[in-house]
């Protein structure tokens, strides 16, 4: 009997559709043109040698040598135009914002094949530290009112090109889709004196089947209401609204936590496209007691279709419960 | 200058990224597997002469000299049982539906290589009819809350059977989604007197610079806030809460508007996979002033990726009047 979950956090009904159920080790990609990409590529703007094809440099991380590590561009192609004033014109039925804003990208270090699973750990726990500085400073543009820091690896994720990196946007708007998450999570606040997602980490760490990995500040699970094959969120145990309330402790931390999952989806599921997001109140609003920053993974193991669309109600083929526990004991190298 | 346009309709931001824009010819599908279906295929459960492979079949039209035109049949991997109770458990946390309710489907033709554009405009009316009763049916299953008709075309698109067919899912919960909608509409309704999808209505046929084809009964046009490249509504004139309410004079315009529009796709943009829903008031709340139903027809030519996953806010290259232009233009065979 398929099961309809529901995730008090995002909000999303999601069926577990064991009828069509794959067992998890059917998810494996068998990728007919699975090739190996180069280490350097001439005409990639994110390989060592090429900086002069990216636009304006922010910030540059050295590593040995006189090498870089880890550069911050403008994004050439930028969804929000970085010059411009934030106006809103039109009525009720056409309403209109200048799509102005930031929009840049960190390239995770200057190898074309190196894939973030497969960084050092010492070099993911620099990439997150600029995750969050990054996150910060977007959230300084006056225009910004919402940041997110985001990632698309392969091209059944949306990646144009494929040197691993990851992007960050500040929006003009507020997202209807945070305003509503929020609202669920004041008005728990608000029914119980707690944070919901508080209440959620406590109840997934009590019951464990949906654990993958734990340390003393982070818990990777599969929510119960994974939305997909393998979608997985990223934790912090403390309380804290925004993703620039981490602490450099923290993101040693949850360095070990990204890279154990992404690790675990390389080897253990034959390194499939995916994203992650950062999920996060604004930077200036990160001491309020209802909303909890984490961050989500999504493989892209299915398509989203017609009746995805149409109701916002995923079908999900794996059972979350079968999926930590095959993810718990894939291999990590 | 890019910009931020917002629907109020389903309430969703989009980015018209123009720094990013494609010309319109530039979507067309250069698909190097772009083979032709054949006519008939033995393993395809759906082709004339393969009928017991499908199961229970619940309706039939009949064709020409004994053959049939179309069947509703139950889907044999359905994502909603078709027997057992509907019961919730859990708490706030971790709610739980029993995974019960409709899940059928509607053979389009007994041809394995007529897509749904190419059908005869006299099959289509009978299609939409059928689209209607079998709406109006599953909404009696007592355990429905809410009832989808949707199509999946293409393989980027969902597609599994790749025999032109749609889908009928009825579940035992009220989609957030679908309650958003309402909300935002009852608003509007309370704010003014008057329906907003008339109201949008009236503006775009004012307008003009959106539309693609109208008649008496339908208009048929790009919304304001597209979410993705010619993303489309095939929306009726008369105020009507639920697809339930169609008439059959209604179903007859309205089959020149799905012939017009899949036939400029076809055409037009080298026969893209696509989506479409009809989004509706469930069949037993027809008579409501705020809701309004109508068809979204979605061509699947760009990806979603970890932004739009992360914000809910869509990037579209495509500027939405540009894309009616194109379509106006587009040859229909």
């Amino acid at each position: 009997m398929p099961e309809l979950r529901f995730n008090p956090i995002s909000r999303e009904w999601v069926i577990i559709a064991t009828e069509r159920a794959k067992r998890p080790g059917e998810f494996m990609h068998v990728r007919m043109n699975h090739r190996a990409p180069p280490a350097y590529l001439n005409t990639c703007p994110f390989c060592a040698g090429n900086e002069h094809k990216t636009s304006e440099e922010r910030l540059r991380v050295n590593g040995d040598k006189g090498a870089w590590k880890i550069r911050v561009v403008a994004n050439s192609y930028p969804a929000l135009s970085p010059v411009g004033d934030k106006k809103r014109t039109g009525d009720v039925l056409k309403r209109l914002v200048t799509g102005v804003g930031v929009h840049e990208v960190i390239v995770e270090s200057p190898k074309h094949d190196i894939p973030t699973a497969l960084l050092d750990l010492k070099h993911l726990e620099e990439l997150i530290q600029i995750y969050r500085d990054r996150f910060i400073e977007a959230g300084k543009d006056e225009r910004a009112e919402h940041v997110i820091v985001f990632k698309n690896s392969g091209e059944g994720a949306g990646t144009t090109i494929e040197h691993p990196h990851t992007q960050v946007i500040a929006t003009p708007i507020v997202p209807v889709q945070f305003r509503e998450r929020v609202q669920a999570a004041m008005q728990y606040y608000d029914d119980t004196g707690e944070c919901l997602s508080c209440a959620v980490l406590r109840r997934e760490k009590d019951e464990g089947s949906r654990v993958i990995f734990e340390t003393e500040r982070f818990l990777t699970f599969i929510p119960y209401a994974a939305l997909s094959p393998f979608h997985t969120w990223i934790f912090p145990k403390r309380h804290c609204a925004s993703f620039a309330g981490i602490t450099d402790i923290e993101a040693v931390d949850m360095a070990r936590h990204l890279k154990t999952l992404l690790s675990k989806f390389h080897w253990g599921l034959d390194n499939p496209d995916f994203n992650y997001v950062i999920r996060s109140s604004r930077p200036h609003d990160a001491a309020n007691d209802y909303c909890h920053w984490y961050m989500s993974v999504m493989p892209r193991l299915s398509k989203v279709a017609g009746f995805e669309l149409g109701s916002g109600i995923y079908i999900n083929s794996a059972m979350p419960e079968e999926s930590a526990e095959f993810l718990r004991q894939a291999r990590m190298e």
